[in-house]
């Protein structure tokens, strides 16, 4: 049983709305916590990026139901390795407050100054994260 | 634009018959021509074990596509990662003969000494991959 | 003479008592100070994992002696490797409480969130007890 | 399912006769057969040096079983650690030829100029063993 | 989207006047604040060093105009690489003061203690302009 | 006087003609043989790729002459770097010749099996280069 | 001139009495005072081990003088090796206290937790008279 | 123009008198005042090791003159080397006190305990001297 | 007793003549004879560049020598090193055939294509004279 | 049982004579068979250098015997450590001709050309040493 972490990005669907990110982040936390997955979730309005780390056999099968899920589109990985250690065990699965998605923060890593995750390497999309897990209240 | 090569498994469904194969090789080299993906099969009956190259939408259209075809199940992700250079870019989608899945060349790399890709971490899928490519004979 | 430092896991048998965890202990307290052998043990009332560390031949005959035990079964060696220094001197058989094998220390570096030492690798199972000796109180 | 290889040397028994050789290659050859394990023996009259590798569960089981044989005593791990493939995949249980534990060959790797596997650390017991094998000819 | 650092030097014009200064940086600013790039400006009344960062496309853009720029000649590139993360997120077009191009500072990176930048390496001319943003207060 | 190596892509202008290459290399081989200037040029009937190799004030006041050349557009730096020895000692000015810019070449390299310049890194440029280099006749 | 530390162990003679370690101590010191020499002594009543340091010449006639003293007996060098820096530049010749070769210092670097200096590499002779050293109040 | 660091060493001349030191300082400040170079002066009465940093043309032209110098004799250079940064850049001439020569600090690095520089090899005599600059009071 | 190399050029003066050459030559060659330095000399009629290498003392004293020598002026040391093992053993004073100095060779390490001492660095220099030396033919 | 290579140099006493080479070597051979003790002898008349290796209660008492040894004189060890491996193994005690250590040779290693082995370094006695044996015939 080897633990993975895996980062993906997408795009929010047209007819999403506001109640549905409650929504998804009440089953993720509910179906992650009887799957042992742990991780975090950004979202600016317009694009998710989002880790899971836990079982290869758990996290592959919970990506085969995200990829099915019509409230977003264009689902790319970003990043998809073996790891030693989790990076987010505290959170079922962690919100980042869209705030937090600052144009200085932004700045540092991206040519834009925008929260642009399609851009992102695997290493800089795995830094940005780890950058704002550590401005994060525990919970 | 960047380079991505990814490999998984996944296990034959009850109803796939000899023709299937046949069905998705042709279709395979026909939609990689198209999104210039080239790349390795393996088959032994049993289990798939497929290397995708290529561009990085590229590749994750064409892995969500594989995700929700019939003909297979319980895909697992062995490797995804970003290269500087292709392995496998004299192939469309080369077929591994079933006889090189052999149970010296498995014995090698695995306990059993039979073809169990499930049971492989990416390093090693890599490796054996490249292993049966250098025992390819070239188109 | 070189310092060797071995680890291995076992299960509980089904005759396996409460006062059984006593005696194992205080016979290996009495004959690991005759060998100079220094170590830790957990065990959560299934799977006990153990550290042993001392002279090669020393820890050679007692581990020998352990796998004929009857009190415990599926003994599989996780680790054996040669040490310039110890890591356990402080114990001739120091006792891991079951409370500090807690959820969120093996959700740190398993799948599941269970002790499940049998899925652990000679590194992991290396470092998840380096972190319980730091977290013990010393005699 | 991790592969393992481990080394272990150990001293006959007063009692041992030449037809024990012949017997124990039988057995070991048709057990290694099932369980996948492969590997190589060395016997100079006096010591064993065996390496075993495949299945950790059945290299494991292995070790147990040839712990609690009469025919020879005083065993010692030499060595015990993962593999990414193995090095004696062609025999079940190869049989270095006495003769090729030669004084010139002892030399190069001990203070003595004998067989001496006690004295071995785990690092030159698998150099000298993979040089035995360089040695040996193909089945 | 790649981000890059670019570094030149070049010499003022022979008709170059006090309030020059003020209109580059004027133009820098906002030019720089439309294409999300972020930079450094040394002038000591005869040679400028500039340190810019971003967006390829919009550094090469950026870069054209200021070499038909009358203002200054002799325009070298000192250096140009791709970086991971910028080190002047915080200026749009930060002007260092003339005074801390001081001889102790010179002195520790060139042979003659003036500012030279024409006789810098790419290395040496990187590591100088931190040292002045180190020394810069804070917007 | 340091030797400098710099690599750019530009894009063909409308108005570019057959015979306008014919003039590129011969002026770039006459101001190259004054300036000790070595290089390679690369163009597919769309888009250049040059890499220039010589004295830093040469290479640049060179490239800010290519800057203005109306005979192509949308100038980008990929590389530009201080190096030990010329990697194109042996051409003022070597043209590739269009077929060896070939879709298994290309695809080699990028996505989509195309001579896509813009899309490449400093590395994968350098590294193009050198293959071609490696590929053509010495004159 | 290169400075050399030379370290060595030996066992007390049977005639060895308490008096004689003040003497051996008082002329060390006067010697090596004359010779530039510095080091330190341990002995647990049973074994010496000795550390010189200083000019190669005079620690080479220094040990042949040490070799030939029937204070003691089986001399073995431990390590021998040219020095930048001496490591007991403040003793002439240290003593050790007895007490300090105590059984969890001993326990640390050697399998039986004795003071068994014979049975020490080079490497975790040096390490241990660091250690001591550390532990040592100047004079 | 390259930064470089030259050490020498040197043996009085039987002529030399105390006010020659004076002398010496107080030209060699004013020379290297005019020339940028820096550097410090070590005299124990007996012989000279004097590092200086600057231009290589200007640390060349000093040499030459110091060669030809009466008062002092059997120069030897000890170390010669570009460097990126000066390390002595507040002294145009630094003079160690004669008493910071001490038996301690010249016991850690030789094996007489004496200030003997011509032992000494390049990378000990730039140690040594840090170590004095480290000691010595800022001007 | 160290090995040194040292490196300089140095620039022809106005009075010198093609028969100065032979008698460098020859007079170089008797004393190095003695002093057992061995090298090599280019010289392209404007320039020298020399390499010494032998007993520390030696080198020195011989470079003081050629430093007052008025046969070139404007010498500058271009390396001066620490070596395990010469690099010019064969050649009392080997000289390189003008000829050598070719353009090809040049342009390969200089930006000019010309023979330019003064420019090149430590490294460049060493480079430079182990390719002459490995075209040049033994005596 | 560690495997130890020691080299040593020294002086010959005043009355020796050509038989006692012979003698030296007749003994050497025939107490180094008993103690398993392999080397080489380098004697040039004036000054021996001699490789031994072995086990290390062996070399040392070896080494003892040879201290005292009035046929020879100013013993100094130039190297002593802990081997994998022995290099003379073919040698109970090898004599190189006095021809081998010539003037080509040791210019090489040496600033005076000749064989001087107290100014050898650990390395480059070993170096040495080597470079001889691989020029010896084999028995």
């Amino acid at each position: 049983m080897s633990l993975i972490q895996l980062i993906y990005t997408s795009t929010v669907s047209e007819t999403f709305e506001e109640k549905d990110l409650t929504a998804i982040l009440a089953s993720a936390k509910k179906a992650n916590a009887e799957a042992n997955i742990t991780g975090l979730l950004c979202f600016d309005g317009n694009f998710f990026m989002q880790c899971l780390e836990g079982d290869r056999s758990q996290i592959n099968a919970t990506y085969a139901k995200i990829l099915s899920d019509k409230r977003h589109q264009a689902l790319e990985l970003l990043a998809y390795s073996t790891i030693d250690k989790r990076s987010y065990s505290q959170w079922e699965m962690g919100l980042v407050p869209k705030a937090a998605l600052s144009r200085p923060l932004n700045l540092l890593y991206t040519a834009s100054g925008l929260f642009e995750p399609y851009s992102m390497s695997a290493a800089s999309a795995a830094q940005f994260l780890r950058a704002l897990r550590n401005a994060m209240p525990l919970l």
